[in-house]
C-alpha cells in the first residue's frame, strides 16, 4: 500500500509516500508561499504529489490515497478546512479540489496535531495502542486524541484543544483569552517565563546560578543547569514539572488512555523528563492502584509525524 | 426488542425491561443487602430478572440481552467488575456468572455513570448526538463520555473520572487525595460549603441574609435565596457557577462534544442553571466563534438513567 501524506505548514509544505506501517519511502518539500492566492498553493501541492510519485518511480495510479494535515480547524467528514490562521485556506473543501486535480484520488484532511497523534499510535511511541492522548509542548500546548485507533475531533473538528483547560482559575493570562490554562504553565514558553522569573529572583537576592551565563530565552537552559546541579534551576524544573504533571494527571483521569505521549520541543528531554514526571503523575492518578495503567512516554516520529499521520488517516474519511 | 437493564446500587437493585428506544416497559426493585455474601446477591439479581419478565407477561427467552450498571470500575471487554467499594463484587466476572444463571443470555456490564450518559444520548437530553460528555453534580462529581454513540471507558475501564481534573493547583482538598479538583468546586457538597462560608461571613459582618433562616446543608438554599433577591446568595451562586462554568469550558475545549449534559442533584435547577452558565461558558469556549457549538443542557432520564443505559449497552459487549 502506498499513501501520500502532506504536512501543510505556514512556511513549508512537506510530503511523503508512506507505506502501511507508517514508514516514509520518499519525501520532499516546497516553500508554502502562504501570502500567494490559494489557487497557486493548491496547484503546487498537486504538483508536489505528482513529483513525489515520479521521483519514487511510481505513477499517481500507484497511490491509494492522499491525506493532508493542516494547522487549523477541520471538518473531516465534509473534507473542509474551517480555518487556518496563517494560510488562505479557510472555508476551502480541500479534499474535493485536490482530488479533482489528482485524477479523482481519495483525499482526506485532518488537523496537524491530530495527525501527529495518529502517527505516534500507528507507527511511533504508542504503536499498538487503541487509545492515546498526546500533548505537544512548544510555543503553545497542542494535542490530539485517538480513540479506537481513530482521530477524535469532536462535533465540529475543533476537539483536543488540550492546552486550554484551566489548571489555575484566575491564574496566568493565556493567549486564548482565558486565565490559568494548562498551556500557560506547560508550554516551552511557560518554562522560559519561569526561568526568567527565577533569574530575576536570583539577581535580586544575589544568589549565584549558572543560568545567568546561559540563554535565558531557551527552554533547555533550566534543564541543562539542573543537570549541572544548579539550585535555582532545580526550583524552576520543580515548578514546571509540578504543573505539567498536574495537567497530565488530569488528562489521564479523564481518558485513562493506553499511552500518554509528550511531543514538541520540551519532549527532547526524553527519558529525563519522563523520570521527573512519573512519580508526580503516580501520586495524582485516580487509577494509581489499578492493574493496568497509562504508559507515559515521549514522541518518536519527530518532524515526520504530520506526513505519517496524514497519510495513514487518508484511507478513510470520517 | 426487549432488553433488561439493572442498576446495581449500594442500597437498592433497580431493574427494568427496556425497548429499543429506551422506554421502560416495566420495572421493579429489591434491596441490595450489600453486607450479604455475593452469591445471595447474585441469586437475587437473577430472580429479579426472571420476575420482571414474568410480571411483563414474557419469558426469559423473549429478552434479547441483560445489561448491568455498577458503582465502580469495570473491565467491559472481559465482563469483569474491577472494584465496587460498597458491594462485595470486586474481581467478579458478573457477565459470565449471571449469564449462566439466566439460560446463557448475553450479559454486559458497565459503570453506572457511563450507563447514565449513554441513556441520555440514546433516549434522553442528548438524543441523536454522536458524542457527548456528562457530569453529575451530587455528593461528588461523576461523569461519562460517549464517542460515536458508545461508552468510552479507556484502557482500564476507569476513564471519565471527570470530577478529578484540577481546576486550582494547590486548592481545596479533594476526597481523591489531590488538591483543587473540579469536584471540590462543582459538587453539591462544594455548593453547600460555599453557602456555609458565606453565612459565616454574613454573621461576622452583620449582613442580613434570608439564607440564615434556611437549611445551610442544602444545595438548593443558595439558589432559592438568590431567586428571592438575596445579595449574599447571589455571591455564592456567582462563585459556584464561575467554577462550574470554568470546568465545563475546559471539558468542552477538550471534547467539543455535540452535547454537554449536566445531571445529578444540582441539575434540578434545570434551565435556570443553564441560563447562568451559558454566558460564562461562551466566554471561555475555545470554539466560541465556530458555526457548530456544543449544546449545554440538563439530564432528563433521572433515576431511570442507569436502567436505560445498562440495557441499551447490553446488546454489544466491547
Amino acid at each position: 500500500m502506498r499513501k501520500i501524506g502532506i504536512d501543510l505548514g505556514g512556511t513549508n509544505i512537506a510530503a511523503g509516500i508512506v507505506d502501511e506501517n507508517g514508514a516514509i519511502l520518499h519525501k520532499d518539500s516546497i516553500p508554502t508561499g502562504a501570502s500567494r492566492p490559494k489557487e497557486e498553493i493548491i496547484d503546487d501541492i498537486a504538483a508536489l504529489c505528482r513529483a513525489l510519485a515520479s521521483e519514487a518511480g511510481l505513477s499517481l495510479s500507484d497511490i491509494d490515497s492522499v491525506g493532508i494535515a493542516v494547522p487549523g480547524g477541520v471538518d473531516e467528514k465534509r473534507g473542509e478546512i474551517l480555518f487556518t490562521p496563517n494560510i488562505p485556506f479557510s472555508g476551502l473543501n480541500i479534499c474535493e479540489i485536490l482530488s479533482e486535480k489528482l485524477d479523482d484520488i481519495h483525499v482526506s484532511v485532518t488537523n496537524d496535531a491530530n495527525a501527529a497523534t495518529l502517527a505516534e499510535v500507528l507507527a511511533g511511541a504508542a504503536k499498538g495502542a487503541d487509545n492515546a492522548v498526546m500533548i505537544t509542548l512548544g510555543t503553545g500546548v497542542g494535542g490530539g486524541i485517538v480513540v479506537d485507533k481513530k482521530i477524535y475531533s469532536g462535533s465540529n473538528g475543533l476537539a483536543a484543544e488540550i492546552g486550554h483547560f484551566v489548571l489555575q482559575m484566575g491564574g496566568e493570562q493565556c493567549g486564548c483569552g482565558r486565565r490559568g490554562c494548562f498551556e500557560a504553565y506547560a508550554s516551552a514558553t511557560a518554562l522560559v517565563r519561569m526561568t526568567k522569573e527565577e533569574l530575576n529572583t536570583c539577581f535580586m537576592s544575589g544568589e549565584a546560578t549558572v543560568m545567568a551565563e546561559m540563554r535565558a530565552d531557551s527552554a533547555r537552559t533550566a534543564f541543562d543547569a539542573f543537570r549541572a546541579g544548579d539550585k535555582a534551576a532545580a526550583r524552576v524544573i520543580e515548578r514546571y514539572t509540578d504543573a505539567l504533571a498536574n495537567g497530565i494527571a488530569s488528562l489521564i483521569n479523564i481518558f485513562q488512555p493506553d499511552v500518554f505521549i509528550i511531543g514538541g520541543g520540551v519532549s527532547g528531554e526524553r527519558q529525563f523528563l519522563i523520570d521527573l514526571l512519573q512519580p508526580k503523575v503516580d501520586a495524582e492518578d485516580f487509577a494509581r492502584g489499578a492493574k493496568k495503567r497509562t504508559r507515559l512516554c515521549t514522541a518518536t516520529c519527530g518532524n515526520d509525524a504530520g506526513i505519517i499521520g496524514a497519510a495513514l488517516n487518508g484511507g478513510e474519511r470520517r
